[in-house]
């Protein structure tokens, strides 16, 4: 059995350190760089694929909104036309990092409010598609359960992998929950457990209590708490106790 | 015979519209997009790639300094580190436009400060070289004559391409003079002939009446003139009453 | 009897030029400039202070969203704490090209997206007042008819100037209409008899044929249409014909 | 005896980070706070004003150039013309935040290259005067020893405050080296004394072993070193052992 862990990378900006990069990679099979327009610079972009390339790591892009003062964490009412170019954008300038190290893009996930707008709106989850369909339609696309991109990615034939959450609650759509509550990290081994479940079961007990059905191809561990690689490292062995192995099964040629 | 002319387009943002960019498509062999630095966003990229494709025109990439407030012509102290990420997020990005329309990138030429820097600075001269190889070393790159990137590109096997200007005064190197003094545009023919001079002759008269040689494989003429289209005609007509056509010769595949 | 008449100006940027800002000085009485976030530059701020210092003209701040490539006319879920912040400094920024010219800010009327969320929103409405506490606040607030700017303004003291608008619909709550259907410039002479019924009878046709009462305080002209300064002109003899003085009668101390 | 120390704050942005500003509120009586151009937003200029009021500490400007992703210390061919808006920009910026908490403005220190530009060249240490008469001309400028700002400035009648380092070296004229050299914190006992000749002999070693007379006003300490609080301690234990009070003698009302 399979699972994919993937964690944000390369969100650092000019003198401005954000992360665990090097310390989480040892954890994760893939990583979602950040592209120069929530966070990270062409520095940053050079040095996150070059240590993902030392550290045999799958490397997506993360395009976000053009917001560094918000983090690309604020919701914009960007036009479908806007987000697909602005992933078409972003997307463009990490693939020339990739291909400096002879490195293929394994993914497309894009960021925070971008993420979660393409979720719920259809219009948004279909520029994410176009964007998509104009750089490679196979390419695997990060989607939560239950959402606009996953429904009309699957739809029109596109490579929906369904991501889950290590360290965010679930709702029961099988969304996240955006409130801080679900990066609880007392008890690292119960959240441990949790990503277990949600991988061998499909199930996970949602934020106000309900048992629920979710699809969990792809693990999001966020790395910029300090106990990001402690739960990690907990996580992971879990995971291998129960000999579910750390790879991208998404992919038709493993980089690992 | 053959002579490239080219022209920079793509440089309007957001809101603001900058250039004669469609009337100017109809005149030029080559066009240096943009890419978001010093002016361009990911919509008029898309625009600008779009419009060429339609006029059959090639399409080079314009990275340069992140400073869209001096539009790139301010130099800056930026690392060789800096300026090679800088080209290769900005190409990137621009690549991803032109995939989209099934197109491959022309040539480089980096803008303004950027370009003047790489031309008088072999550090940064051969940033743009680093860049350029992890990109395609057979791609074609702009260069002034007797300019350090001409001669480190040229030495290290480089598609180095000679550059004229059509509306700048030279001076003795071959380089161009800063001073708008150049951008006379009140006799058209005058400056027509001139560029015909140094296409089928290699000379020109310098800004203080040296007439030197110089390579002339591609001119540019700037298009934010309002009379730029009016000199791009006079220029052509000339052209072509001397049998000069006006095609890309460093390009193995003419997309003309 | 006396009415404002107001155009946001300053919103070139770089080597960006928009809007007909001299030309459209002649007309009005009162402008609201851009701060540097939606448009706008250290030195076009300057400039533009420069010129209604020459033309004798009231200057209000004009903030925004810090979205240039979106001309801060894109909705973002920005707190009301950032709202609160991004006013005082935009505000400030302003504030010290003033006072080089001897000059007292007139008003404040954010700009575009957070003009319109701070009258539908009490919240960033408060957020807006806070700021103009902060800065002085017996300074006018320019807000639409029936927002919650205007309501939670009055309530607490705040010298709240009602607006409206000569090239835009109104709906029938007095807000206006965003569809471009209202600047329709065909026939000026009814735009400017428009106005006029608004200032002297408090009452406009709204985009859907009810007839509405509203408070005009001040009537906003956008400057960046070709046909701004004939509209303007229109309206004002319109005005003067009718014995109104074109005057911001919300300043104690006038400035013109 | 009277020194002024000073230390550069408020330059986190958005979700990064900087700096240990508050613990290094404790020793110094004056800050440099960023105003958003090469670091700082208008949230953190809140927060750190807000911080300052609380400690009693002096709050001047440090406006910087329009390079976050350089973090402002790349020097640009920016004109006077530029650098005095820029300046006038970001100091009016800053004194909006300092109104509301009802203080004022102690001093201006420009950034990083804009220093050191202004330091070199007379027309932009003469555009750092333009844009601090404009404001106030009483206002004191941090300046080194034998710098163009410094000599303009007094033979202009500008309130020169003559500023020495305490973790860079100098060189003979005074000025400051730029490589990290002087960065060593091995020593702090040997730093803190350095700083101890500096204020009570107006003398010190320079990197290349030359001892040399400099006039010391305010000390620099730099706070985003993970030992800066414990080399500020040091210098502080040193100097109240001399008798040395820590306040800015240049101003005429200590707020302290």
């Amino acid at each position: 059995m399979l699972i994919d862990i993937n964690c944000d990378m390369g969100e650092s900006f000019g003198m401005y350190e954000l992360g665990n990069d090097e310390k989480m990679m040892k954890y994760v099979s893939t990583i979602n760089v950040a592209c120069g327009y929530h966070a990270g610079d062409p520095l940053v972009m050079r040095r996150t694929v070059e240590l993902a390339k030392q550290y045999g790591i799958n490397v997506g892009a993360h395009p976000g909104f053009p917001d560094l003062m918000g983090f690309g964490r604020r919701r914009m009412t960007a036009t479908a036309e806007e987000v697909e170019n602005y992933i078409l954008y972003q997307v463009g300038a990490l693939q020339a990092f990739l291909h400096a190290y002879d490195m293929e893009l394994s993914h497309i996930k894009p960021h925070g409010a971008m993420y979660m707008m393409a979720m719920e709106n259809d219009d948004l989850a279909q520029a994410v598609l176009n964007a998509t369909e104009k750089i490679d339609k196979r390419l695997p696309l990060f989607a939560l359960n239950n959402s606009s991109l996953a429904r009309l990615g699957q739809e029109q034939g596109f490579n929906i992998v369904f991501e889950v959450y290590a360290d965010r609650e679930h709702d029961e759509t099988g969304s996240i929950v955006m409130t801080r509550k679900g990066a609880d990290y007392s008890d690292m081994n119960e959240r441990a457990r949790r990503v277990v479940r949600m991988v061998k079961e499909g199930k996970v007990i949602t934020h106000d209590g309900k048992d629920i059905s979710l699809k969990a191809e792809t693990v999001c561990i966020h790395g910029d708490h300090p106990d990001a690689p402690k739960l990690a490292e907990a996580i992971i062995t879990h995971l291998r106790n129960e000999n579910i192995d750390i790879k991208a099964g998404f992919l038709a040629n493993q980089t690992q």
